[in-house]
């Protein structure tokens, strides 16, 4: 535990979370993603809701102002123009914290498989809803941030 | 780098303040303590000043309102009256951000040495100052601070 930092945050993430620099790309999936098989670094946060592991992860991870699409999520049985309630309200916090309109960038689920091996590090989460699987890139942290 | 956070704080940093618990000990020193020598894990901050240092930790790491001293200064050429402009800022500074009166606990430089061995970790700093060695014990973070 440490002050005034959120508490989902271990020492283990917030390293990992550190460690990323401009561009890395962090994975966000739920509790039926093939997360170990990826061969990245695994964080486990348990049964918290993914929008309270969203507003724990952009305290401290900015997405990225330089791409239009900084966050991704996987497309809803093969219709680019479906989501979910959680999809949803993952991008209205996210919205909250971006300087810029957000869009999703969407990828199919088999082509995600392939896209989080890319990533820097995967977040496993026990939220039961379908289909919460995230990319999130990272962004430049300016002065005035810290 | 993360936002919201002492950039300061790297993530090798973090992890181990958030892995300490409470009642457990960091070891601040200068640049001629011997801190590979206890064994622990040391984290070098390079030439921060001092002050600038315990802003950082102080500003994730809360000092144990349990104990009458939880900062410990090392004793000034054996004269426990006598303490540094660089001692006499960090008191100051740690002051801020402790909800009850500090006061010194005075290490002698030799005990000093004994007890770094029984921390958790040391952060290692290029600040030029003599006598420039304390240890803080981590105290319990409230639910309101997160």
């Amino acid at each position: 535990m440490l002050k005034n930092i959120d508490p989902l945050l271990g020492g283990e993430l917030l390293h990992l979370l550190d460690d990323m620099g401009h561009g890395d790309q962090l994975v966000v999936v739920d509790r039926n993603f093939p997360a170990a098989a990826t061969g990245l670094p695994v964080v486990h946060l348990g049964e918290a809701p993914m929008s309270r592991v969203f507003t724990a992860l952009l305290s401290v991870l900015p997405l990225d102002t330089f791409l239009e699409r900084p966050l991704e999520r996987m497309e809803v049985e093969g219709d680019s123009a479906k989501t979910t309630a959680q999809q949803d309200a993952v991008l209205r916090l996210a919205q909250t914290s971006h300087p810029q309109p957000l869009e999703w960038g969407i990828i199919p689920r088999l082509e995600f498989y392939k896209r989080a091996r890319e990533a820097f590090a995967v977040v496993h989460v026990l939220d039961p809803a379908p289909w919460g699987c995230f990319i999130l890139h990272k962004g430049v942290i300016f002065a005035e941030q810290h």
